[in-house]
């Protein structure tokens, strides 16, 4: 409530704003997921204590890179580290140690509270697919993205009812000179959703612009003492950090604003083939990036982040929703919270040219993955194909109708009398049918999750409307949401200062294309 | 070792048969899954404890209904049953107490005994999809299915590695007289392939056909002493057992034959629509049939089933791959492990039309809830598409394919030295990588599942090679498998008798064709 309030009196605004807010459009949100149901935890304990004391032989004797960063290496001599050239080499325990300062949840804040969620304990928090350079849809084809791209993917995720984050990246708008898109990318999910979002990672500065615009639209204060960003930090596996991510990290650890400190890895060639080696290499790699961001500033707020995937030995192409992918993410889990960290880890991945029967298979693999793995922020929850290089429209609809799924999951099962239903299996009886019985009647609307998407009509009927496959029937509804798209209300005075910033910077300098 | 000289001696067979085996050829089958992983057990004690109690309830205050089987009435009554028409009303306990002497694990012979599988304990034994009386591919559309549908549907099962059962009505082959077709198809999966298979249920009488086919194949005493057919019972949910299905039951306990007591469940219409009300009736169908089996033949195999799902309350459709199906697999399976039964549910389910995104979806969310819940006989492993009323040859490939994912998700972690892989760490060091080094080398062949199926081209060539979708891909893996096919040996004394039994069956009774 104060919160609200503050955030009311940061945005000033008058009789415009509030009159924007009363025309608005409702969208209905559902609210992130909180777990009432428990995790999955293949890993036994003697594995995960193996996994633990290897990660900090690693980190003792290998050691890790900081790269073109001075001030990193100083700042690790300083906490006690061993410097060499650029290898730092961490005492065991150490990193541990630094990590213990970092919070277990994290609060972020939306412009619309409503739409503030929490990452971490049993929270699950799904945000859209993040850096593909190309698009795809039935209508035009795999094509580069561009900034109009871009929009429609924030409105889609603006109307998703379980998609609770607007993401970051959504689509590599190529149309924008390299150098100022972040400026575009950051307006579209302030104006045109209002649910929370990621700021730029792709250089310190740009780290810089996404907290001076937040500053624009929360107000200064509360951004200083408030999450209202989580940015996605990778680490450049095997055990090397570049300056240009942890010059982003160094702003927004600074700032209070959360970051995902995330291996990025493709297994067998960033990390060794054996799943318990690949947890190893992960958890040194997730150990040092967060105690330097307690370095930075303790308290700072850190996600545990776990992007491995396999290769193909045969080609060299990296795949999804692969078992050895799956059994590494539930592991990274269980990692995760014996560190008591939230934890981040992908959804909806495939490696699929087509939103096909391919991509449904290795997108639900992982969507089950990170449900009963106990992932608190799901990147890429809707809209993944081709290995990550194509955000594509219809899979964007077909995992965001797919989340539903993993909500009515998470609420597990209920038995009180009205779960337990005895009533109705005495009314009903041997032979009878359930359909018109008083209990039936009373939990119908609620009792099952239900599709937006995808088809259960007869077949007479199906062939009738020209036998639709699911992408046809995606494109569909993508179309629909699009049509109906209203942009949520936002104080005038903030839109117009937020276009000032961002033309502002646009206009201090060159335009950059690589 | 003594089982399988006996069938040698049983099968009887000379020189020929010798040169038949010398010349087959090898089809690579995986052996039955053993779980190496935990499983995924959502309820808790007290809501198990509630589930079971109700279930006794239901059993003692509402009854079942055995329908047209007086004897079976007389069964129960003087096993201590209170009788009322066509009701059965069952103490509390009894039928529990009755279900102690079914076994807990059940050894089912193939003619090849490296073909032999075990359901109970750890194992996992996948079988094709059951029933459909329509088949589809992209050839000849959707159409009724024929007999030589079905010697398709049975060659690919032989040919799949990952399938390790041959299954039952693997698709309805409308062409041939009803009375008659279930000689057909035994005869198909007798010959046509050497993993085990399923009986007939539809009458008394083509049970009775079905040991009797056994007898000649394995040898009457070897039938008499081993399980060598796996047969389903469907309950008419909700509480009712009827003649013909409990009939097929009664011949199959007798010979000593397997069967799968399994609720036929559309949530919704045919139980309640809550999880804990469906789990109540589910539990008491079976304790009711199970029992039931035993007083038959104390100690006969048998199965607990649960083929569950929901229903979409505005059309009345059924669906498949929806949370609350899911919820209701992992709680049938935790209630079947507390009676020490083997444990049967559906797997590859969806209710697709097409084997597009949606199938993939769904069959994804059903084999992962198959392989974590503990399911030991996966009915529907691949090819099930329509909701059942269509066998699916694109399907049956893909999903065939996906059963490898489970395999190696059941492989669990290896934490050894080699899974540790601590000197590949320390050879690849930061910033390295790890395609060439000696563990990478020493472990890629096995480290990850690899596909026989999907897409992990770059998108170049995929282009070039026609922009393929997973159907497409399916449709000509299943030509080249079916072009392919060699039938395995056998003795020809035994097909010879085999032919002569059904061409005397047939030639005993008029065609019917309902």
């Amino acid at each position: 409530m104060a919160e609200a309030a503050a955030r009311r009196r940061a945005r000033g605004g008058g009789g415009a704003a509030r009159r924007a807010e009363r025309t608005a459009v409702s969208v209905e949100t559902a609210k992130y997921i909180e777990r009432n149901i428990p995790l999955y935890e293949p890993l036994n304990e003697e594995t995960l204590e193996i996994i633990e004391a290897n990660a900090e032989t690693v980190l003792a004797e290998v050691g890790v890179n900081f790269v073109n960063n001075p001030a990193a290496l100083d700042r690790w001599r300083d906490a006690g580290a061993e410097i060499d050239g650029e290898r730092v080499r961490i005492p065991r325990g150490l990193a541990r140690k630094l990590c213990e300062t970092a919070p277990s949840r994290i609060l972020q804040h939306a412009r619309n509270p409503e739409r503030n969620v929490e990452i971490g304990g049993d929270t699950l928090v799904c945000a859209p697919v993040y850096g593909p350079p190309f698009v795809r849809d039935m209508d035009g084809g795999r094509r580069y993205a561009t900034m109009e791209d871009f929009h429609k993917f924030v409105k889609l995720g603006y109307m998703s009812k379980w998609l609770h984050h607007s993401g970051g990246t959504v689509c590599e708008p190529t149309d924008v000179p390299v150098n100022k898109r972040h400026l575009d990318m950051l307006l579209a999910h302030m104006t045109l959703s209002d649910k929370p979002f990621m700021g730029s990672v792709t250089e310190p500065s740009r780290a810089q612009d996404s907290v001076e615009m937040c500053e624009i639209l929360f107000g200064r204060e509360f951004v200083q003492e408030n999450t209202v960003m989580t940015s996605l930090i990778n680490v450049n596996s095997p055990l090397t950090f570049d300056d240009v991510m942890m010059g982003a990290l160094e702003v927004y650890a600074r700032n209070n604003q959360a970051c995902i400190i995330s291996p990025f890895i493709v297994g067998g060639a960033m990390a060794p083939t054996s799943v318990v080696g690949t947890l190893t290499q992960v958890l040194a790699e997730v150990l040092a990036g967060i105690a330097y961001s307690q370095l930075i500033r303790p308290g700072a707020p850190v996600i545990f982040g776990a992007f491995v995937t396999s290769i193909d030995m045969n080609s060299g192409a990296p795949t999804f929703g692969t078992p050895e992918a799956s059994l590494i993410l539930y592991g990274a889990g269980q990692l995760a919270r014996r560190m008591g960290l939230p934890y981040r880890s992908g959804g909806g991945l495939c490696g699929s040219k087509l939103p096909d029967a391919q991509a449904g298979y290795e997108a639900a693999h992982t969507h089950n993955a990170v449900l009963l793995g106990g992932v608190n922020f799901m990147l890429h929850a809707c809209g993944w194909l081709e290995g990550g290089l194509v955000s594509s429209f219809e899979k964007f609809v077909m995992d965001a109708d797919q989340l539903g799924v993993l909500h009515h999951m998470a609420r597990g099962v209920a038995a009180d009398e009205n779960g337990q239903a005895m009533d109705a299996i005495r009314e009903v009886g041997p032979g009878g049918h359930y359909l018109g019985c008083a209990h039936t009647q009373a939990n119908f609307k609620t009792a099952f999750w239900r599709t937006d998407l995808l088809d259960y009509k007869p077949y007479e009927t199906w062939e009738e409307e020209g036998a639709r496959d699911t992408m046809t029937l995606a494109n569909l509804r993508m179309r629909r949401l699009l049509d109906s798209y209203q942009q949520p209300a936002l104080d005038p005075a903030i839109a117009e200062a937020l276009d000032d910033y961002v033309a502002r910077k646009k206009a201090s300098m060159p335009d950059a294309f690589i």
